[in-house]
């Protein structure tokens, strides 16, 4: 590991913001699972909070396939709050006063962190397709020497939604001993058929847009943003309830005459669809989707474990609480279940709350009063737990 | 309306299969729903069976968003059976032996009926974007006069799955007179947000597409085959449950090694959906999808009816059998449902079965024999009522 540690940006005002980027993997690189040894490598993370003396404290947030490590901080590229701001800050669900917060971008992601737009050291161009297949698992062992690197043997709690679910249970299943307390919100032991043919329409709307370039668009000075949209505006609609989307929407048009020969957006769904997708290219880039949400699909923690899920848990110490909610169809509560089911099986200290909701698998994302409720209480009760102090806010 | 009927293909050795294709509106044009006359047109149909000399025995189907006349001849492009094959012929639920089936290319496809891929008149050029906005209503004006050219005054019955299923509801309230049984099959008397939202994606896709060229791709020689197809794949899924999907596939893997750099198809279910894309490219017209899904998107029979849907039926005598299946979740059991409620506030004669089926919305497609059985007993009830003999298979 490379200790060289390059500040990568300043959080203003708030000292306890703080952004990073370091390079790992030079001296012992990252074994992946598909055989490549990684090294050099940079993880760029953020961090909110202070580590206690006893680096007791620390939460480590796993962000989801379209997120980042801009968990709280303002986004530099839109400048919107980072996108779990409703749940970090002083007083917040993850207090900034009592925990050191750590959000570090996924290996193959696009904000920093090593993946397949960056320079690849050996040729000196992007990676593009030449970048190697990565894993939940290799996202979560890299974030450990992340961890090793911050001198944080144990973490207190590991935290995330969606794909950040799966690197919560890869961090339980993977490091147990360095897991007090494990969030999988929204998530699955696997993606299903469905998860898998969901983003194969996403991947193929990228690779089916000329400006994709075969993966080499960066080097040619084109970008595939109809595609990328088109993939955002797929995925979008499995983020949403039925319910969601008529209340928001129905069948609500946009203010203008009703037969439009161009087909142009018409219904207000329509509109705020087109927005999702021309907002997200901006941010994100066409081969890190391919890349990370190919690592969704791969995920399949039994087949890890002799097909036995339980078998991920064995004589797990970890206290878990499972988060799923009513109205999500593309992580179901029943996908859930199965997860504190295997917990379960392997008598681990598990929780589950369903949480009532009409918002579909977004809602971890949105200002859910039960969801916060749920996470304060499994928060203070393994902060109790662990020694730490309580919030001091009622 | 112009008399002269075209054959357009002959059936082979059974003489009882007929495809023809017939001019219409020259004299009194088709006023659409977007306020343009359209005439002369084309429709394209196939037939099936014999007229009675009481012409008391026809039964139209109405064919879905990516079907078209081909409900039993093989298809001329594909080869592949007619798309309701299993419900059709000499003993079946539609029995060629009793029934005389009609089937016509909707207004806007591409099989024959006029489209944005025929020619206008006009101009001497393909229509393109210039085709006018059509509606499922102008679907059934059509067919309407289609139906006045064969000389039949009242249907025995108006069938139809999907988007069929939404033909058949509007024949229902435009010629309540005209329609003796109807049977619309997982369907819907309007799009939900959620139905539009996933149309809006497919024709995102095709007209990201840059060899969709503004819709001019016939007259530039192109032809957005790639848009079209993940447009096909993002419908596909709609029309699949997740049960059936995970039955079907699983997260079993083609016969390859585990990572692939190129983005293969590598799970089962990858190669499922792009063998769906690139064969329906082959038989179907990018613009016409944009058109057909966007008829369907405007569709919203309570809207016609000052928003009360029972209004839609008012003092209708038709016979109703409204179906659906438990694993629809696209036009799902609850949108049939409220057809169902609104047929008793107007005191219709309405049965309604809601199919077990773990297939999806693919079911009315499949075969089921719960569904085919409950066919058969609606026509075999609605037959005597009509006064046409009862089948002669047991």
């Amino acid at each position: 590991m490379n200790p060289s540690t390059l500040p990568a940006a300043s959080a203003g005002a708030d000292a306890s913001l703080a952004g990073y980027s370091i390079d790992m993997g030079a001296e012992r690189p990252l074994r992946l699972d598909c055989g490549v040894d990684l090294g050099p490598f940079t993880i760029a993370y953020q961090t909110h909070g202070r580590l206690n003396p006893e680096k007791s404290n620390a939460i480590l947030i796993c962000h989801a396939l379209s997120g980042d490590q801009f968990v709280y901080a303002p986004h530099p590229i839109t400048n919107k709050p980072g996108w779990w701001h409703m749940l970090v800050g002083p007083g917040r669900v993850l207090d900034t006063d009592r925990f050191f917060l750590i959000c570090a971008n996924v290996l193959g992601g696009c904000m920093g962190t090593t993946g397949p737009k960056e320079i690849n050291p050996a040729t000196g161009r992007s990676w593009g397709l030449s970048f190697p297949a990565i894993t939940i698992g290799d996202m979560v062992r890299a974030q450990a020497m992340l961890l090793d690197y911050l001198g944080i043997d144990q973490l207190f709690c590991v935290i995330g939604g969606s794909m950040g679910g799966m690197q919560v249970l890869q961090w339980a299943a993977l490091y147990p001993e360095r897991v007090f307390a494990a969030i999988p919100i929204a998530s699955s032991s696997r993606h299903s058929a469905q998860n898998i043919a969901f983003y194969e329409v996403g991947r193929q709307a990228i690779m089916a847009d000329p400006d994709w370039c075969g993966g080499d668009y960066l080097a040619q000075g084109k970008n595939p943003h109809r595609g990328l949209a088109v993939a955002r505006m797929a995925a979008h609609i499995t983020y949403l309830s039925e319910m969601a989307l008529d209340r928001k929407f129905g069948r609500a048009r946009q203010d203008r005459k009703q037969f439009t020969p161009g087909f142009d957006a018409e219904f207000q769904v329509e509109s705020y669809l087109r927005h999702q997708g021309s907002t997200f290219v901006d941010r994100f880039d066409a081969n890190s989707y391919l890349y990370i949400s190919r690592a969704m699909d791969y995920f399949d923690l039994a087949a890890e474990h002799d097909g036995v899920l339980a078998n991920a848990f064995k004589g797990t110490k970890t206290r878990f609480c499972i988060i799923s909610f009513s109205s999500d169809w593309l992580f179901p509560t029943s996908a859930n279940r199965a997860v504190v089911h295997a917990l379960n099986a392997a008598a681990a200290n598990v929780s589950f709350v369903e949480v009532e909701s009409d918002k579909g698998h977004d809602a971890f994302l949105l200002d859910e009063p039960e969801f916060q409720a749920t996470l304060m209480g499994f928060l203070n009760g393994a902060a109790e737990h662990r020694g730490l102090p309580r919030s001091t806010t009622p």
